[in-house]
């Protein structure tokens, strides 16, 4: 899968799909794909503990037919600061009250300035990134008024914004509950045996049962009545 | 130069400083010390051509005092659209109109990214980007409003931000010429001879003479009236 050889129709118009290997991000994938985009997945290899992720990326991508799969690797243990980068610092086992520590300093503005880049040189003006109403109680990067921000930022920041192009940035999860993100998915054909959602997961992809990420979804496949695909360490 | 051995006295208010071994951030870097900010320098390698600059970056933030330097690196290349990260795109040896093919898509907007995810880490709540008025004729992401967006996403990005504390991002240079770069620079201390601007330099770091940024340089020294320290090939 290559963006160099798939040529662009007036029948597609290109989206760039920030992917991480989760449920929410491979849902965000089949719905930007269900709308008509042409989608170019990007993952970006953080230096996150749960590499099983990029393996179901991969897989994702490929599954639910994007166009393109682009990984990008950046070092943010270099930076630190939190439980998903920095080995020093534990993936807690309860939930906590407040911002917890698997925030990422900065994470999802640097995921999606990396997603506007690729997407101004693909003429890509729609950005899809998963963040929901589950994840905007704790992070502040998932609220709304941090993706306005950022979607006014995209439009003053770009050579294309400046010569008229409207960068949008697509949160169709936002206000979704993980129930309705999964039967949202399960109609659009993801299948979510191939998501993963641990913080802690193991090399073959297999959940911990007990982060903050497994509670979440373990009760959103209840909350769907729907059966939970995860596959336990 | 490690973050983790500095202690932070009263004296001294951390900033984080965008440093790519050009002559602006070292200039950027002398006027955040001399305003008295314990600086923390940060350079991207984002697979530029011009990875002299990163020698040099190593160097001012040495000889300028930084309390640390950190070089994160992230392959732009893999992005492609500039000729600064696209050995497919040819450097212009003479000044184009409009926005310049060096421009690289959302740089700033990644770059300060960076900078904002470890200034959160160090609590830092200034951020110094060299960006200038003789820039901000071509890129997008030189303009005032362009760090104002910036500023606002930060607030709303971070956690720091949420609880209660205000990022600022310093453009000290933003409506100076070059000659008053320099000015500003001899006055604070940098030797220029140990700044790299050229888009084509070789690995000793010797200019060509004839891209836009050496062609802007050498204009600066001479608007400056100040002999020019640069080593050409």
């Amino acid at each position: 899968m290559s963006a160099a050889v798939i040529p662009l129709t007036a029948a597609h118009t290109r989206a760039v799909v920030l992917l991480s290997g989760g449920m929410d991000s491979a849902t965000t994938l089949a719905i930007a794909k269900g709308l008509g985009f042409e989608c170019y997945a990007l993952a970006v290899d953080y230096g996150q503990r749960h590499r099983a992720e990029l393996d179901a990326a991969a897989r994702i991508a490929h599954s639910l037919g994007a166009a393109a799969y682009k990984v990008i690797k950046i070092d943010l243990g270099a930076i630190g600061g939190s439980a998903l980068t920095d080995v020093s610092i534990a993936v807690p086992q309860q939930s906590s009250q407040g911002i917890p520590v698997t925030y990422v300093p900065a994470r999802n503005t640097i995921l999606l300035a990396l997603a506007l880049g690729w997407a101004e040189v693909l003429k890509a003006w729609d950005i899809f990134i998963g963040v929901n109403a589950v994840d905007y109680s704790g992070y502040p990067d998932c609220r709304p008024q941090f993706i306005e921000a950022f979607e006014h930022l995209a439009n003053v920041a770009t050579k294309a914004g400046v010569e008229g192009n409207r960068f949008i940035c697509h949160t169709p999860l936002i206000h979704l509950s993980k129930a309705d993100i999964i039967h949202e998915g399960l109609r659009l054909g993801v299948d979510y045996a191939e998501t993963v959602s641990c913080y802690s997961a193991d090399d073959a992809g297999r959940a911990c049962g007990r982060c903050d990420a497994c509670r979440l979804r373990a009760a959103g496949f209840k909350a769907a009545g729907v059966a939970d695909p995860t596959r336990y360490q």
